[in-house]
């Protein structure tokens, strides 16, 4: 791929390196001030889902079931940006998040800050 | 866990949740503007190495070894913050990243740029 080269989306999807469960990576980031708001998987049938609907929609692992982000919280998050790394097997999306990303109501997932100095973990104060 | 609760480092590590190769994904974000510069993996042992080096260290999965990241290339990555996510499958590490993080020598690795609405992905400008 060179610079400025453009490529059909469906090009790009049969190109992406899934997984052998078929699933990638999908690091979700706040559009406004870029904190990282957490980590989660999609494969391809969700990734297209979430280009057209422009609603975050990963495939949970654990329900191994198509996962609309909000759908049962409220805390949905739209999707801004999309980007894919070099070698096709992470994406990177900037949204808009309504509410919490994190199901324990944390405004982000990663709240266990590691002290290296101290070789302990302590988790962060309040609900942000 | 509770708030404020303080770990040993070692009894974090027994607790991590890392995969099947027993791996886990580290999410990297420039410590300064909070870019996302990459995503790599790590294992316990590298995990230690870089909370002891503050160098980031990852496990390479096409070598299947080691890979001090700026050992061959000089674009060292400074370990600044780590921090775990809700569920103990993901970490997020902040650095100060010297030259460029991606191997093609752009400054991070998602310059793949996905456009929605033209169902189209377009390569973005230049090695920024």
């Amino acid at each position: 791929l060179a610079e400025g080269e453009r490529l059909e989306l469906s090009s790009l999807l049969a190109s992406l390196n899934f997984n052998s469960d078929g699933l990638i990576p999908v690091i979700t980031q706040d559009a406004d001030d870029k904190q990282v708001l957490m980590m989660a998987w999609m494969n391809a049938d969700t990734l297209e889902k979430t280009l057209h609907t422009g609603l975050m929609t990963y495939w949970s692992r654990s329900r191994q079931a198509e996962w609309i982000k909000g759908k049962s919280s409220g805390h949905w998050q739209q999707l801004v940006s999309m980007r894919i790394d070099c070698d096709g097997d992470t994406i990177l999306c900037q949204v808009n998040q309504t509410g919490a990303a994190c199901h324990t109501g944390r405004r982000h997932c990663f709240y266990f800050k590691v002290s290296a100095e101290q070789q302990e973990v302590v988790i962060n104060s309040g609900l942000s």
